[in-house]
């Protein structure tokens, strides 16, 4: 008998006629033979008011550790109550469930409270419950210290709960949201994005860093390393509906027909820092990028180019927006060490990518790129890219029109 | 060092700001030297939204067994969140405290989801927190099962998981409430009520399980039969203002200036069912209330009294206002059998009690009762007594004055 993990976000458990719509896909795959497990997300809305609770309690205030065990007994409570609520509505449908906390598995995580990594997750009890005939509704997002605290694993943190228990059971996973597959660019800004019926693990994991926000980056890395095949649907069916088949995150070499770019991918949270007046000489780059690595600060795309002075160089970076003020501060407080002019930040910033493993074997793909966003007129400030992606760093207002260049020039709107 | 366990009810930890304000009230305790753990309930209204949803998924739905242990999975996440907010503002006053939920202490009780019963409470890991200079900050109303289910205990649990962690670390017990003690009667009927410095455990049972609202019942039960020191206070102070005495439950021998009559008690939570023209011959009583009892309906006051017709009787007895219909369901679907005319309800009626350890050494007090109602043309319509108390059911209109007129006619104003 094949095992399956289902995989529902806060959108799809927002309230009780949605529970019911989800039980109703769970008991759709039940009847086709499989055994299931359901991990759930907090309805909609609920962490958002618990996270308020606990800054009002001091966690957001001076001189508390953000990472208190205590946030997380709190905000885990909001998976808690999706998971009872979804098991009693299974049982009410006639099905037999049961609803497993992240101790009651046990998912074993380290103790890095708000940001817990998955250890271990023992899978004897999920098996006796699927031997037991049961579906195992698993509370998202959370695990537990080998000590037995509570841990969260961070925003977004049950698609990684999702297919770490895929991979214990050793099952496929499947991911419902609220849309109905990749696609190869936001179809909020393209309306001629196209779904794509298979994407690579690789390929998916560039999308979600990139800032494809339909699967979190750690749950991909995670199917990727241990081979779980991954598939992303919508939860949106009517009742007697099927969801569709939504879009396979699988091995290339699954892929027959290779595409040289799978898709476009934007990202708005990028701030970029630019230091003037740098002294030109080695160890200049270690001395920055360390004050800031210590600091947990995550910088993203680096370039170093020459001034006018003779001499002297500028250094510019992008690090994520929230982490801007601080970079700057770090720097500032270390200026006399690193020896630079003067630093200026720029939130205006957007980051547009294209992304495709067929890059590996196809060139002039960057030449397309330059060439379309040159075409409409943007100017490329910072550029950086992988061995299946292109990045470039753009003034923040022409994003949709880069984004749209990009998707037309590469085709993919002919899917 | 002494121990001393302090519990808060819903209204005390409603909002951020009383929260804040029972930290307080904790420090305080910890800075006059006490090792302190706290037992709290969900925030006053979070436990009703939670139930609701657990309605809505089909707990309240036929066919449903309501003690499912789901259930307990969701509602138990009200206390969780009130422990986590509650160490997290104690931590932020700077003083070292940490969550325990029911299965981290762990609370260990039978699986009866709903309405669970504590049957064991380890102390260790309390102790070890108390060695560690940590305030254990414990969720009220839940437990878990031996093989890992979370279990609550029912309405009002909290006071009884305070009480029994107190038994168990071998302290005392303050129970904290919106109300500065226990009342001779409820001040809300009649302002001359006061407050008492000191009650038996025998008496502020009988006055728990006639309707003060103040303790719940299994608590005191609970605290009579381990000599658990328990004090009733009010959380509801100023910053810099202390609690007061509140009042003291305590063995009947510490309580040196002894009362005939300590309090008066009502409850409208009271429906009298009459049988009709019942045979007059052995096994009648037990063929009517082996049947109730069978289906768990609880009967309290009962009196048979000769019909006019020659050899037969009439019979009453009061339930719960919540299992009157389910009462006479039961009666009528065995009348041929039990062998009745007829069968009425009347809900509008009211239990008055008056109850005192002095009855056992006085007597005379049934005579003030009666005549006192008597006066007021209350009339009485079924009696009931026991070694320290004596409750008469009236017509609910007469509640208050019934009240008024008891609580002088013991001179109850006078204390």
């Amino acid at each position: 008998m094949s095992r399956l993990v289902m995989k529902f976000g806060g959108t799809s458990v927002a309230d009780l006629e949605r529970i019911r719509r989800v039980g109703r896909l769970v008991a759709a795959e039940v009847a086709a033979g499989h055994q299931v497990a359901v991990v759930v997300s907090a309805m909609s809305g609920k962490t958002n008011e618990l996270v308020a609770w606990t800054d009002g309690a001091g966690a957001a205030a001076a001189g508390l550790d953000p990472s208190d065990d205590e946030y997380d007994t709190v905000v885990a409570s909001g998976e808690q109550i999706t998971a009872g609520l979804l098991a009693m509505t299974l049982r009410h449908m006639g099905l037999k469930a049961r609803s497993f906390l992240g101790w009651q598995v046990p998912i074993l995580t380290d103790d890095a409270h708000g940001r817990a990594r998955i250890e271990d997750i023992p899978p004897a009890k999920l098996l006796a419950a699927f031997e037991a005939g049961e579906i195992a509704v698993i509370a998202g997002f959370q695990g537990v210290t080998p000590d037995g605290r509570i841990t969260t694993l961070g925003r977004g943190g049950s698609d990684t709960s999702a297919v770490a228990i895929a991979a214990a059971v050793g099952g496929a996973c499947d991911i419902y949201t609220d849309v109905d597959g990749v696609y190869t660019t936001d179809p909020r800004i393209e309306q001629k994005a196209r779904k794509l019926a298979k994407i690579s693990y690789e390929e998916m994991l560039e999308m979600a860093s990139l800032g494809a926000k339909v699967l979190q980056t750690r749950s991909v890395e995670l199917a990727m390393a241990q081979r779980v095949p991954v598939r992303v649907l919508s939860s949106f069916v009517e009742p007697g509906e099927a969801p569709g088949q939504g879009t396979i995150v699988c091995d290339e070499e699954e892929i027959v027909e290779k595409r040289i770019v799978s898709g476009v991918a934007y990202s708005r949270d990028e701030a970029k820092i630019t230091l003037y007046g740098l002294p030109d000489h080695p160890g200049v780059s270690s001395s920055i990028f360390s004050r800031l690595a210590d600091a947990n600060v995550n910088v993203d795309m680096i370039v170093q180019s020459h001034a006018r002075t003779a001499g002297s160089a500028n250094m510019e970076f992008t690090v994520g927006k929230r982490d801007a003020a601080r970079a700057v501060e770090i720097v500032k407080g270390a200026q006399a060490e690193i020896g630079f002019d003067e630093v200026a930040v720029n939130e205006d910033v957007a980051k547009v990518s294209v992304i495709g493993v067929g890059m590996r074997s196809h060139t002039g793909v960057a030449k397309t790129m330059f060439g379309a966003l040159a075409e409409k007129g943007v100017n490329i400030q910072v550029i950086s890219t992988s061995e299946i992606k292109i990045s470039v760093l753009i003034d923040a207002a022409y994003t949709e029109l880069a984004v749209r260049a990009l998707h037309a020039a590469y085709g993919l709107d002919q899917l």
